[in-house]
C-alpha cells in the first residue's frame, strides 16, 4: 500500500509466501500476471533476468522472515537488480558487510526499511539539528514500547510472534524488532554515531527463547549520552516510538503515534508545537507532506516516503543515499552491529561494548 | 490517492481541468492513456458512452467546483453511469431533489463524499449510540475551525479561495465548505434528524461576497439540542473538526486531527480512551481500519473507506447505502436542505427556520 | 483555605449555618473564638459593630445560598464593612444595582468571588489582549460543561443540588452557577462588553425547575462575536471551563482543568505553550504566580489570588478595582444583566436581547 | 503554606536564615512572636527546651541545605522533638542510620519530606499496585527531567543552583536533587525495594562539581527491572517527574505536572484516565483529597498531604508510619543508600552495586 501511494511503482512480480503453492496463491489473490507469479524467490529471480532487461522489476522488495534477507538480497543485488530490504538487514556482521560490498561493487540502490525516518517531521527534527536550533546534542532519550508480547503468545501459533521470538529465524526478539527503529532513528536525526554502550536485557516471559525488554546506554562519539529501551512486554502500549533529544539551545520530542507534531523546548520561551504540512518547515519536511495541514497523515505515507525516495534513486540512477535522502545498506549494517552489540554486552551483565 | 489506495480502483479516463489544453496536458501528466483524455466532461461522457459496456468506466468521480456539480452529476447519473461527488452535491434544493430522483430511477449507486464519515472511530462513534452506551443523546456540540481564510486571500489569486469565495461558484462559504460536514458527521454518528435551526452568520473579513464564520443552534427530532459552529478566520487552526456528544448515560468526543482515538465518559467511571485498531472494537470500526493500532491512519485512509464502500456496492450491483455503508445522494440532499436553512435564519436574524 | 493560603486573611468571626445550632456548632469545629461565633449573621453584624473600630472584621465574606447575598451583602455594606460575595451578587438587576450605589457611596471594598480571573494564565491572557498580540478580537467562544446534574439528583437530598436547583434560593440553575463564571471570564480577558444576546435555554432532566443547559449567541460592542456554552447534564464533564478566542493576529485557548497552560496560536508560526511561572509572563501574571513553574498551582491559588488582591485594596484604603485588579460590584452587576437576559431571551425563544 | 493548608499547623518559632541577623529579620518579616524569633538553631533548641512542655513547638521542620539535616535532625531528635526533615536525610549512609536509631530509641515521629508522594493520584497508583490491579509488576521507567542548570548558573551567584552545585553542601547533583525523588516515588507505588543498580553519572556542564544527569538500571527484589534517569541539563523541561509502570496484566503512567490524572492501560480494553476527587477511587486517594474533581489540585496540596500525616501521626502518640502513610526516617536511610550506591556504581563505571 505504501509503495503503491504515489503512483510512481507498480506491483508486476512477487514470491509471495513460504510454499510454492500458497505463492502462487497469494499471487492470484492478488492479481499478479500469471507468467510472473513465481512459486519461489528463486524461480523469481531467473524468471526476471530471462526478460529483457527493459521488462524486468526495478527492484525488489524483501519481507520475509529475518534470517532469509542476507542469501536473497545477495542473490538479487549480484544479479544486478537494486534491492530494498526489511531491516535487520542481516543476522551477522558478515553478511551485513558482504551485502554492503555487493551493493557498492554492483553500484544498485539498496534501501533498507527504516520507515519511521521517512516521517516528515523527522526530516524536521533533522533539518534543526543540522541547522543548529538545538545547540550541541547532549542527551539522547528513545523509546519503543509495545504490549503484544506481554504473553507468550507464540506458543499459541500467532503467526507474527511464532517467527520473530524463533532466534533462528528473527535473530533476536525486541531488539531486532524494534529496538533497531529506534537505534536508526536517534542517527538519522541527530547524525551522532554511537561509540560503545552497556545493555540489560530482558526476558520476561517465561519459555521465551528471545529477549523481550532492552535497555540500553549509550555513549555517542563527540560525548553525548543516550538511554534507548525497547520493550514488548508493556501491557496496553501500541506502537509507542517516542524520541527526545535535549542539546545546549533547545530540546525536542516527537511521538509516533502522533507524527504530525514536533514539540521544540527552550529554557528562554514557550514550547513550540510545530505541525506536518505549514510553511514554516524545512524543505526536507514539506518535500514529503502530501495534504494540508490538519489532515493527518499517518504510518502508510512515512512509510511511503522511505519507498519514495528509493524509486527517485534508482530512476536518477545515483545510488548515494544522501542524494535521495533513504536509509541504505550502510544504515542496516549500522543496525546489525548494534544488534550484535547490545546481545553482547547483554550477555556480559552489561559490560561497556564498542560497536564494530 | 485515496480512491486508488487498496488497489480496488483504477483511474482509467478522465476530464480534469477547467479548459482543453489544461484537461488534456494533467491527463498526460497523469499517465492517462490518450483515448480517454478528454478535453471536457461532455466528451467524456459521449466518449465513454460510445465504449462497449463493460469497458466503460465503473463511475465518475465529480470534484469540480460546486456550482457545476449539479449539471454534470445529472448528465452522467441520467447516462446510466455511477456518480460519486463532492459536497455540496448542488447549490439548490430543487436540484438536489431532481438527482436523488435520478439516482433513484435509474438505480445507481451515487456516493457524496463526506470523507470523515469514513474514519473508524467515527464507526464506532456510530455503532455505540447505535447499541444505547450513550444512552438517549440530549446535547451534541460539533466544531470546525479553520484559520486560512483569516485574510481576504482571495483578493491575492489563491486559487482554492477564489473560487470558493465566490458566491456564484461554491453557494456560500464556511458553511458549506466545512460547516456541511459537521452536519452530515452529526447525523451520521446520532442517526438523528435536525428539525430546526437558528444561525448566526458572519462575514468577518472586510470585502469578502460569502459568510466565514456561522454559528448555528440545532433542535433535532427527538428533543436533542445542538450547537454547531464553522468558522475559517480562526487563526492558527488548521482542520479541527471536533464532535462531542452527551447522552444520558455516556459522552463521547472524536477529534479529527487525532482520528485514531475516540474518548468515552460517564459520571460512574474513568474516561475510556478507544483506539482504533483494538480488538474491542465494532465490526464497522474494525472492517475499514488496516494497520495494527498504534500505526496512526490518516485523512487519505479515511476517505478511501468512502470509496471502498462504493466500489462495493457498484460491485453488488446493490445501491441501498445502508447496505454497503456510504453517504449518498440523500445525504447530500439533506446537506443542500441544511445550508438553505443556514443561510436562511442567518438572513432572518436568526429567526427558527424548519428544514425542508 | 484560599483566603488563608498567603497568611494575610485570619478567621476571626463567623456565623456559619443556616440555624443558631448549627452555626454555633460550626464555629466550634473551626476553633473560632466563643465570643465571635455568632447564631446568625445579624448578630454578627451586631456584634462586629459593637466592638471597637480596629478590633471588628476587616471584611465580611458571603458564602450563603443566592437569595440571600442581596440582604446580607446591603446591611454590612451599609454599616461601613468591606464585603467579599460569591457570585451572583444578587437576583435582580434593581438589587444589584443598589449594592453598586451602595458600595460607591460607602467607598468600601465590595469584591466578588469570581475566582476564575484569579489564574495566573487568564491574567496572562488577558496582558497579551491589552498588548494587541491578538489583534482585534473577532471570535469568542466559551464553555463550561459539567455533569453532575445529569439526573435529578436535587430529589435525592443532595445539598449542594437542592438549594441550586431550587429558582427562589438560587435565581436560576447552570446559567447562574456556571454561566456566569463564564461570562466575567470572557469580559475580564478580552476588555469587551456584551451588547446583546441570543440564548437557547433548556433543562434535560425531567422534574427539574431550573435550566440545566443554556447556549448564547453574543454580539459584542465593536463587533466581535461570541458563542457561551453551559451545560450541567454533560455526563463525564467535571468542571470543564474552556475559553477560546481568535482576533486578527492570533489564537488563544485556556483550559480551567490545566490552569498552569495557555495555548496561542497563529498563521504564522508554530504553535506556542506559555506555563504559569515562567520568566518571559506578562507582571501581571507572574506578580500572582507563587511556586516555579513545573510545580503545578490548582483551583485554591486561583482563588486565593482574588481574596489577595481584595485584601490589597483594603489595606490600602483605595477600592478602586482597577488598581488592585479584582472583580467588584460592577462586575457582579454585569452578571445578574447577563443572567437576566438569557433568561428572558430563553423566554422570547431565542429573541435577540439587549444587557441592560 | 503547604504545612498551614489545613490550618492544623501553626508557625509558632523559627531560626530562619545562615547568620544570626538575617534570621531575625526573616523572623520579624514572618511575624514571629520576638521570643520565639531565634538567631540560631542551636538557641531555639535551647528557647524551646526551656519552656514548660505543653508550650514547646510540637515538632521542627528542618529545610536547610543538605550537609547541615543530620546535625540539625540529630540535636532536636535527641531532645525528644518530633522532626520533619528534607531529603536527603543526610550525607553518610551512618549519619542516616544514626538517625533512624535515635527515632527508634526515643520514639519520635520522624518524617521526611518525600512530597510528591503525598499526591492523591500517587496514593491510587500504590492502592491499585496492592490490590493486584497491575498483576506482578516487570517494569518500571522513572524520569525526572529538569533544564534550570543547563548553564552553570552557580557561578554566576543564582543562591539555589550555588549550594546544590557544591559537593561540600549537597553531596551530589541531580541524584541528590531530584533523582532521590524518583527513587521514594518507585519504592512507594510498588513498594518492591532496590537490590541493585548500575548508573552512568554524567556531568555536562563544564565546571561543575557535582553531577547534572544520571541514568540507572535497577534491578528489584523479586525480578523486576527498571529504569531511573534524572537529569537537570533538558532544557525547557520544568519539573517533569514521570512514573510508568507495567505488570503482568496492566500499565500505569503518572506525570507530576498533570497530578489530578492517572492513567491504566491494558491489553485488553480502552486506556483509562481516572481523576482525582472521583467517587471510584481508593480510600487512600479520596482521603487526601480537598475539593471536586475538576477543580485543580498542584503542588502543594500534595505536600500538605505529607504535613497532614505526620501531624496526625503526632496528635496520636502513635509513630509507626504505615499507620499514618507518611515517609519516614527509614525512607530517608534507603534515599541515602541510594545516593551513595548511584555515585559508588558510577565511578566504577557502571558497575553493578548492592545497596546497603
Amino acid at each position: 500500500m505504501a509503495a503503491r501511494l504515489d503512483g510512481e511503482i507498480d506491483f508486476v512480480a512477487g514470491a509471495l509466501s513460504s510454499t510454492p503453492e500458497k505463492s502462487l496463491q497469494s499471487g492470484r489473490d492478488l492479481d499478479l500476471p500469471e507468467a510472473r507469479n513465481y512459486p519461489t524467490w528463486r524461480a523469481m529471480l531467473e524468471g526476471e533476468r530471462a526478460l529483457p532487461e527493459s521488462d524486468r522489476i526495478d527492484f525488489v522488495s524483501i519481507v520475509t522472515p529475518n534470517h532469509t534477507h542476507f542469501e536473497i538480497a545477495k542473490a538479487f543485488a549480484e544479479a544486478g537488480f537494486h534491492v530494498v530490504c526489511d531491516k535487520p538487514l542481516a543476522i551477522s556482521i558478515e553478511q551485513a558487510q558482504e551485502l554492503a560490498r555487493i551493493a557498492s561493487d554492483r553500484k544498485i540502490v539498496f534501501g533498507v526499511t527504516y520507515n519511521y525516518s521517512g516521517s516528515p517531521m523527522i526530516k524536521q527534527a533533522r533539518a534543526m539539528v543540522q541547522d543548529g536550533e538545538l545547540g550541541k546534542i547532549r542527551k539522547v532519550l528513545v523509546e519503543y514500547h509495545q504490549g503484544w508480547l506481554a504473553e507468550r503468545i507464540e506458543a499459541t501459533g500467532q503467526k507474527q510472534a511464532s517467527w520473530r521470538s524463533d532466534p533462528n529465524l528473527s535473530g533476536g526478539g525486541a531488539i531486532v524488532d524494534i529496538g533497531s527503529h529506534a537505534e536508526q532513528l536517534v542517527r538519522y536525526v541527530t547524525g551522532l554515531e554511537i561509540e560503545s554502550l552497556s545493555a540489560n536485557v530482558n526476558t520476561f516471559v517465561e519459555g521465551r527463547e528471545v529477549d523481550d525488554d532492552i535497555n540500553v546506554f549509550l555513549r555517542f562519539e563527540g560525548g553525548a549520552k543516550g538511554v534507548l529501551i525497547a520493550s514488548q512486554v508493556c501491557v496496553g502500549q501500541r506502537n509507542d516510538l517516542t524520541l527526545r533529544l535535549w542539546g545546549t539551545k533547545a530540546g525536542l520530542e516527537w511521538r509516533q503515534e502522533q507524527p504530525n507534531e514536533l514539540i521544540i523546548k527552550s529554557n528562554d520561551g514557550p514550547e513550540q508545537l510545530y505541525s506536518r504540512g505549514e510553511g514554516y518547515l524545512s524543505k526536507s519536511a514539506s518535500d514529503v507532506s502530501r495534504i494540508p495541514p490538519g489532515h493527518p497523515e499517518g504510518f502508510i505515507e512515512g512509510f511511503a516516503n522511505v519507498y519514495r525516495s528509493i524509486a527517485s534513486a534508482i530512476r536518477s540512477g545515483d545510488s548515494n543515499p544522501i542524494h535521495h535522502d533513504y536509509p541504505d545498506v550502510t544504515d542496516g549494517l549500522k543496525g546489525v552491529q548494534f544488534i550484535n552489540a547490545v546481545l553482547e554486552s547483554g550477555h556480559n551483565d552489561g559490560a561497556w561494548t564498542r560497536l564494530s
